[in-house]
């Protein structure tokens, strides 16, 4: 936890209090002393610093400063046919890590159904995930979730919605553009990536993609894992941007 | 398994059997059979195609024609402060995927003493999640792997020796240059790129290593878990060098 997140709910003017994990970690990581200031972050909100007011065994009370400007949202999105769930549980918090504007998974051919009939993909367990990741890297932005058991309408029905003003990108094994390649020179827009199932897309997926503005990215002639290339492609994305 | 990579022990002339993982992949996944193909891949040489020849319960025999040329080594190596037992297995296929020429472990002053008293350092547990990672990737280049219970002895005296002619990059959260400010247009080189522990390196470390010439790249503004850091780092790297 580089950041301690609170969630708006929680304050009671500048005060917030705690007594779960953040709590815990405060005490023993940070071991923190009443007047002694720990990094916080509002949920979806601002930065800022907060002085530690009262702590005991049970709870610990802060008294937040804010900065006046949160922090932008991410400016990359993610289209995702499901992982397995062993692999999707290790993927959340990465993602909200290394930032992610809006995340959706979705079914597709090579997707088995039952992955789809897991407590992975319920909110009570994916979003302390996605807190922890926020926490790791200093940010405030929740990633918006949605989730797809059809991939031909919300391709074809969702994505102006979901996704508006994006450059729409698909991580394809076979294709010779890099993402440097796709993303034009000052671009200042956001990129949404799709990835796919470990098999692939289908040439009809490929269609139904290449059909809503979608152009193929290589990342090289590696074929990754789906949580590596995930990473891989989220950190080349975000590097990409940096340097347009 | 992308690619079923065969080591040159294996080999009499161009047959090689199979009798481990590699032959219930075949008839399991790849539904082989007598006259199929599979793709394969000499350890630490070419890549090929090889033709089922025999096939029991038991073992499979594959007659092996190799290409021309081995694929090029990674042109990234890693010095990595050694993460904690649980994530430094889930590294080593990662490392291997995303191509790591060569990688140092060493220890740092925020290493724990008794990471280095794991069985995942031991050559008979990580050989196997290397092979993985050649095998996901379609690789064939075994990472040299070299582990430094003492990091001033190893960045002092042997980083020429284990990492000759490589650029010399420390990933540091509080460098403002990127991966690209940092390599010169039309670089034809290697990289080699210093990844600290959770803690962070300490000012003599960060000293020790400016010394030796390297020099500091940053990942933006998020702070990452060390298994996150290197697959973007990595992944990042090998874009960069696409793209000079």
């Amino acid at each position: 936890m580089n950041l301690i997140l609170i969630e708006p709910h929680e304050l009671a003017g500048d005060l917030a209090t705690l007594r779960d994990r953040r709590a815990t970690h405060i005490r023993q990581v940070l071991r923190g002393q009443p007047g002694a200031t720990v990094r916080v972050g509002l949920l979806d909100g601002p930065r800022g610093v907060a002085t530690i007011t009262a702590l005991d065994d049970e709870l610990i009370e802060l008294r937040c400063a804010w900065e006046q400007e949160s922090p932008p949202a991410p400016r990359v999105d993610l289209l995702l046919a499901l992982p397995r769930p062993k692999v999707m549980r290790r993927l959340w918090a990465q993602l909200a890590a290394l930032g992610t504007g809006r995340l959706a998974l979705t079914n597709a051919a090579k997707v088995e159904r039952n992955y789809f009939d897991t407590h992975v993909l319920e909110e009570a367990t994916y979003r302390p995930l996605l807190l922890e990741g926020l926490q790791q890297a200093q940010d405030t932005r929740l990633p918006l979730v949605s989730i797809h058991r059809q991939l031909k309408p919300l391709v074809e029905d969702r994505l102006d919605e979901l996704f508006p003003h994006t450059l729409r990108l698909l991580a394809d094994p076979a294709a010779r553009e890099t993402m440097h390649d796709r993303i034009p020179a000052g671009f200042a827009g956001r990129l949404l990536l799709a990835v796919g199932p470990e098999g692939g897309w289908t040439a009809f997926e490929h269609d139904l993609f290449a059909r809503q503005g979608f152009v193929g990215i290589g990342l090289g002639p590696r074929t990754l894992r789906t949580d590596t290339a995930c990473v891989a492609l989220l950190a080349t994305a975000h590097a990409a941007l940096a340097n347009v």
